[in-house]
């Protein structure tokens, strides 16, 4: 007889649903959709002869070290390298704080698996990044949703949200997705000494950092909380857990981040590691070590810098004259991502339908949102379509856009 | 003030302590040491010329592909590939029926988190693979042990386990790891009608199913369960989860596996795989594919096998010299891995610590067994060690058994 499958998934399965995002992904496969939906990096950045060079380097010389299992924690030359780069942010990191992961995904999935108790509270940013809600709703996780603006969380309602207890903070400082907002040096100053007080953690995912276009570098929250503390015993003591990747300065195909935290955390981790899938790939750990062991990336990231600048500044011009003015939208100082808010009587999933008629997609905000908010709220990628498409795409969006706001389209 | 990390982790992860294994692969680390301990592939079998040719082809002719975000399911010429060679075996199976993991760890893994609720039960062998506990403990498993002999599960007691009302049966048919035995056609035939009675589904590990050195192949537990249902409605609908690997054929350090499955189960392991890490690495996929594609693995596994089979040869030798009568052991058909057994009243542990000594290292059994019997087992990796190593490994852990058996060291 037929085996009735639906019956004998668990609890946490029969409810979880597909991800809006990576459905929406499904229309890049398109050839004919101009796609802001995604959160793809420009492939004209891939180093790719690089790649070639480490590879044929690293199977020459390491081939059977390269191919074979490695440890959990990840490959011991990487993790060193990230703790110099720390280091000069004056954050004391060993390799023992640091575990690599398969993508930073990965390292959200590990901290829900670590930390988070079925109906914990979580303090988020609104919005904030779908693939921590995500990760963290298969561990039953509730949320606390600390309202925004362009200069990030607004800290002065966090007080409000650590009184509730919740098991850490989220925040995406830099260029945050979906947002583009990065939190001013004020508001992560505050931010820390607030956690402190109430003794709550501080999950920092920091993706984009390094990919600023205007201004000043913003010391990470993590570096803030190590002066703050002003502890210098050697190793990494600090209320942050701060993620980071190579997914948008290498390649996302590799598959390679990593976590910073405690030496105690770090080991829960390893253990969690160890029964999720043993270790992260040896060889790309090997090659992307060899790819940047020589400072490639320093010189790598202006070009990156340059291409998405060059992106995000078409975008924002062509909004400029395509967009109606009833529609307002961020200008974010680097990263992959602008923020639009339409009227709030405007669906954007509705919207999305007639842009989908026009060959150009985005992401409905709603789904940023752990309280249902943001349905009038739009996420749209500058890193990954050339210049020429931003303009075609901004071109058909801003017809669709005049259309929904003259039609009170819903 | 320090922050109090112990008091924040997760209930999951309090109890959670380290592999035993993975503890024990640090002695593999110690140049002077024989480690029978690890279950590591042969380096001297790595195709190490054919990955770089495919790695340059792959950057040459994909690169934009190869290094940028792919799909959840997997790289689709990839999943064709192994669709194919399934069709060999009498499975019909398409793409849609395939999901490649991060290594089988992580679909063991995938598995909990997709059917175990906290207290469920599931059917293992007594003993079974070890990183399988692991993954489930994790879910808050319970075991159902059923012992077994050198045919595999003795599936004569299995009925009684199924009247408990397990989640799934979990059997590793094929020169089983740890204790190297091969479940007989017999016993497969029965498991599948068993399993069909009472309405429980199987999940099948098979990581060394073509390391076969003796003897003619065994169809699988998914193929028998095909030809049992006898259906052939153009897609895979039977009751038998499949899980295989590219970590035995090709490396272990690209972290490639795949699990065969009805698609609507493969649909509930996306989902799972989308918040868990987005996807395996795009790159190891596509290179993985281009060694592969023009069957190569066919004359490649036969280098291994012939390895393989050499130095089990050469360990039963040893054995049969320098072993105690008082030990007994398996003889496997194929794979990487021999169990022994001692007297009763001798504990593997201790036996280690004194083989640790003499520099030569094992896995004590016990681990593997979920009701905490076995302790006078021990698992033996072969497929590591050059032959010389081997017979000097052997030669000191012989002096080691027969010193505890002299001694009625506990």
């Amino acid at each position: 007889m037929q085996t009735p499958w639906e019956y004998r998934y668990a609890h946490r399965t029969q409810k979880m649903g597909s991800s809006v995002i990576r459905e929406l992904l499904k229309f890049t496969e398109q050839p004919d959709i101009i796609s802001f939906a995604g959160g793809l990096p420009a492939p004209d950045v891939f180093p790719i002869k690089e790649f070639r060079e480490a590879c044929n380097e690293v199977l020459e010389h390491q081939g059977a070290q390269a191919l074979q299992y490695g440890t959990t924690e990840g490959y011991r030359p990487l993790r060193e390298m990230i703790s110099r780069h720390n280091a000069r942010f004056n954050v004391e990191v060993t390799a023992d704080n640091i575990m690599i992961t398969s993508g930073s995904q990965q390292a959200l999935d590990f901290l829900g698996r670590v930390f988070i108790n079925r109906g914990d509270y979580i303090v988020v940013e609104s919005p904030t990044y779908l693939g921590a809600l995500q990760a963290w709703n298969a561990y039953g996780a509730q949320y606390i949703s600390v309202p925004s603006d362009e200069h990030g969380m607004i800290v002065e309602k966090l007080e409000e949200a650590l009184r509730i207890g919740p098991k850490f903070i989220y925040v995406l400082p830099n260029f945050q997705n979906p947002s583009g907002s990065t939190m001013s040096l004020e508001r992560r100053k505050r931010l820390i000494v607030l956690a402190d007080q109430y003794g709550v953690p501080i999950v920092e995912d920091d993706p984009y950092g390094q990919l600023r276009y205007d201004g000043d570098h913003i010391p990470s929250v993590a570096t803030l909380d190590s002066r703050y503390r002003n502890e210098t015993n050697g190793e990494y003591t600090g209320n942050v857990i701060y993620l980071s990747t190579f997914s948008k300065l290498l390649s996302p195909g590799l598959r390679l981040a990593w976590v910073i935290a405690p030496s105690e955390v770090i080991r829960k981790l390893v253990m969690t590691k160890q029964a999720a899938d043993l270790h992260t790939s040896s060889f790309n750990q090997f090659v992307a070590y060899e790819v940047a062991k020589g400072g490639f990336l320093d010189e790598h990231v202006k070009v990156i810098r340059a291409t998405y600048k060059e992106r995000r500044d078409v975008m924002l011009e062509m909004m400029d004259e395509m967009f109606p003015p009833e529609v307002r939208w961020t200008k974010p100082l680097g990263g992959m991502f602008l923020w639009g808010v339409m009227p709030e009587h405007i669906d954007a999933a509705e919207v999305l339908k007639v842009a989908l008629e026009r060959k150009v997609a985005f992401v409905p905000g709603a789904a940023f949102h752990s309280n249902g908010n943001g349905k009038n709220t739009m996420r749209l990628n500058f890193s990954f379509s050339s210049p020429d498409v931003i303009r075609e795409g901004i071109t058909r969006l801003g017809l669709t856009l005049k259309e929904a706001v003259k039609n009170g389209h819903k």
